[in-house]
């Protein structure tokens, strides 16, 4: 893929990270997972896809399940201002070379029309201005369950180039708010990136890409994440369990990462801080501070390093992965805590 | 006073609420009270002012507290986005046939140039752009002490027309999330507005005024309000509780309400929603909803729904108190859980 | 009833009060309020009765509901540490010229050979040693639901003569943890008494009786029950929260006190104190301290002040209530906090 | 050490483990970490001694720390329910063959006469009835800081001969609560014994010993235990977490494991069980069940599997450690979670 450094038009203007639309590969499997034991609710239901959402969302879902032959990430959802920011994303990532496409208002269930490209970086994105609205579930106690999940705060994509992934979405307007980098050279291991008013809607982790590391959900307090842990201990499916729960360092959040059955990684997540200042100013962690991805020091699981599921190309084909080597963890898991993980 | 309710000119962009400027009688007692027990930073100091911010603000302040004769709002202070917001402020006032002053830089310690004006409805608001940018405390946890407060979250007033209130910010570009008002004839009692992606930065409680009603601090989670509680019961000095701890119908957030020493009523507060979608949709809670102030339905103690303290005009003197009745209290209380508030 | 106020016996050595037999007006109610909304476990149904535990109890059950005319306290359950207590139990009550049956093994499911008796306070108790031992769940975090009910921790009486009370239970052994009393002379408001290490098996109320005041349960966190509060105002049935949440100044636990359809007043109780040293000592609170049933001085509702139900004989009729005035409530609402709470 | 196995005396009727006599190298530095950081009450000081205690404890102290050359146990102290149960005690040891001393009172700040013996397992105990009383705590809050210390709950030992000192404790009395074994051949790798009516007071580790493996104390909640995990992060001190925090599955208590600067290894402990019952069951959990140690499976760090520090005999030197191997780690290090931890 190439993309053009330029651009003379104004990018979108992106709310917020909306939704994911992902692949599972047994969808009965999946709804156990997601809606009984993490919490969302199910807003809608078809043949072949569930139509999910948090407690704090109004809008038609956060999350989309889709029956397929393979587990992936068929594309990442942005709200944009207004009808006319459509526009705006088709001439953006036109310039860039992008493969772009229109889709039409109810292509995906609950969705308005919708402007898809694939990123300069490998990802499918898909913009769109009109969600449906739905009820108000906020206040429904009766409801909430599990981790009693809030609403999709982040994503975060695994990428060989974290500058580029940088500068990209710089180009698109986010803001950065925080970052792993090696302070002696300047190398970016990952960076934490805004559009609403949270530490981030996408981060990057260095790493073989494009492939998808985690989605993010925020719950309401971290007892919250604790009852779902002990939930997941008396089921004895402590493998759903990769890493975690402990505070972080970057985001200063409270934080549990999950796999599903697939292999797509969950964070639940809940107190990060207001970034909406128009100066705010991003935090530096030194790629070698032990405290930056567990802020008590707790070592991170090697697998953590790797992303979860590849992405799919707008034709819903598998984007080929290109490898990377050395990461994060290449330069990091020894200095982690007490000890060094080996897979086994 | 009176106010134009047409204008020409776009308002400022308000970013959210910054700072409240409050008198208070006895620093040393309102140092204790608001640092050693509530838990602020103390950012600097003078003489005759302390200013205050929480662990989760970048800025140098939120709270200005500077020893006077009588308890008082000075100024309720918003940050706007652009220095040329300053210019939008001036006429935006102007128009309106509002008192309007420039302030230099440096007249408030840690602001640059500022816009002051007596607001339609009777309060001095000041706008400002820079802020001094101060050393992040995020995590320091071993700083943090009393509830942990992490930054203003928003500031109520009392005033006796709710709707001009509502109409006024519905002008500056302020958003609309929740109302409290008699669904069959439409009265509004209570209004919640923000700029923010947050639940508000300003709200409305229908009373005598102008006077501050309340500010709110956001904390970390509910067990730093219950800590709070704990330590208040330990020092014997519970009549620094007014009401709470509690869910708000309103909002979703856990809260407590105190007043200091001075009469200054402050509300600890965690865990609203976000409502920075483009279409979020106001929730409305009828008057006669016992839910609507507290989701359990504990009773709402009268004297809650009188201001607390009264607000200055640009030369720093009083401004006088319209009296208004009925209020919220007047068609509810009796009506609030199981018994009847008498005061006593 | 005529007691006598010596014996030559000694106790029987009483374990802890261990569980209470209920009559409901309505079973399936009761089901759905005590099982689907509190979150008792059941452990087996009969088709007028229903037996239920908590997850930190290993035994057959708690509670007994039994479907019956009026709302009342059939029996109030002791555990006796062996077999031959029950001998000495029937001794204890009838020196004191206490009506005494010994029931067979089974008579109540889960349970075995019994001494039944009503004790000079009017309540009808029972005494067991045999309980069915079943399948423990204390990590059985799937199932735990509602406020995660621990296991039953004491039982509050109402009575007119809270010093025969003091008298009747210290001479069962029981130690005693804190009083409420008039310092200036002396008289007993309130008393907590224990057999177990916690700060009570039993507590006395003041007031018209013998009635059940309440009945409280272990539950892990102070956030499961706001969670709970939080189920209530979701399902607008906030009537069933009588007061709190809240700290007791006596005993330190965080509190929550409810009442079901049929009256029954329940509390969910958590973090009291350790009180198995040989010389523990009470802790005594002044009738005029506003923080001895509320730290944080929150009034306390007038009809918390009444018992909740009334008490059953040995043939299963309704106990006389010995009307009981002034109480508690009568030197003290006016006291509490900023205001009166008047009945409506 | 010859300890016979049989004994004609009834064993002293001990009520719990009391404290522990400590020594440190440095006591000021020691000062800061068990009082600043942990959360401990000075109850007395002396020039070469710190006396502490939680705040929920009603006597002089739990924990003793003395100034010495080498970091050490010098004694484990129980409180036993009568005077006269010192005789028992010392002839209960006398029997046994081991080394007895009695002490007068005084000999320790804060408590009466003791016998102090070297039990069969290697370790130096101290029996004690009378323990200075002194003023409640429990509510002040004002006072509480760190992790909210509450009371010491259990005393941990490293010993070569698990089944030993299970006989050991068994004819001392106390019950037994949960297991860690072999199922397939009955080895013993763990076991948790009580007296009070929790999980245990004292709990045996399979290894090199005699050592003192850790030392509990209760905490109110877990979120206690997460702001001390916050507020070393924000030390940069994250070396003084060994493990966790996480749910045990034995106890299901809430923990964190600690290390001071002297290597004694400390745990903060919440809401275990009740075993008071006098059919209690213990609960046993196979060796190679991955949610024994830790119910989320979260891996156990090696070096959690030896002792802190040694124990001294009754002249104050070290006694000699016989090395152990295998241990647990032996056979489930490499099953725990997703890979195998690798000392550095």
């Amino acid at each position: 893929m190439t993309a053009t450094t330029t651009t003379t038009t104004a990018p979108p203007d992106i709310v917020r990270v909306a939704y994911v639309d992902l692949v599972v590969t047994d969808l009965d499997r999946a709804r156990a997972w997601w809606v009984d034991l993490l919490g969302f609710h199910v807003e809608a239901t078809e043949p072949n896809a569930l139509y999910l959402r948090g407690y704090e969302e109004f809008v038609h879902h956060s999350v989309v399940l889709r029956q397929g032959p393979i587990p992936a990430c068929a594309r990442i959802g942005f709200r944009v201002r207004t009808p006319d920011d459509l526009d705006l994303a088709e001439r953006f990532f036109g310039e860039r070379g992008c493969p772009v496409q229109r889709v039409p208002a109810g292509a995906t269930l609950g969705l308005g029309p919708a402007v898809r490209a694939v990123d300069p970086l490998g990802f499918t994105i898909e913009l769109v201005h009109e969600m449906q609205r739905v009820e108000p579930l906020v206040q429904r106690y009766d409801l909430r369950h599990g981790a009693s999940i809030n609403r999709l705060d982040h994503v975060n994509i695994a990428i060989p180039d974290v500058a580029a992934a940088y500068d990209h979405y710089t180009a698109l307007g986010f803001g950065l708010s925080e970052t792993i980098e090696d302070t002696s050279d300047g190398t970016l291991y990952a960076a934490w990136m805004f559009r609403k008013q949270t530490v981030h809607d996408v981060a990057f982790t260095l790493g073989s890409g494009p492939m998808l590391h985690h989605i993010a959900f925020a719950v309401p307090e971290s007892h919250n994440i604790l009852g779902l842990c002990d939930r997941i201990g008396a089921l004895d499916q402590a493998h759903y369990i990769e890493r975690g729960p402990g505070r972080h360092g970057v985001s200063n959040a409270f934080y549990l990462y999950l796999r599903d059955d697939d292999g797509h990684r969950i964070e639940t997540y809940t107190t990060d801080y207001f970034t909406g200042d128009p100066d705010h100013e991003p935090i530096r962690w030194d790629v070698h501070d032990e405290r930056r991805r567990d802020f008590w020091s707790n070592p991170v699981v090697p697998t953590w390093y790797q992303g979860s599921v590849g992405v799919l190309d707008l034709d819903g084909n598998p984007v080929a992965v290109r490898e990377q080597d050395p990461t994060e963890r290449t330069v990091t898991v020894g200095a982690d805590g007490l000890g060094v993980m080996v897979e086994t």
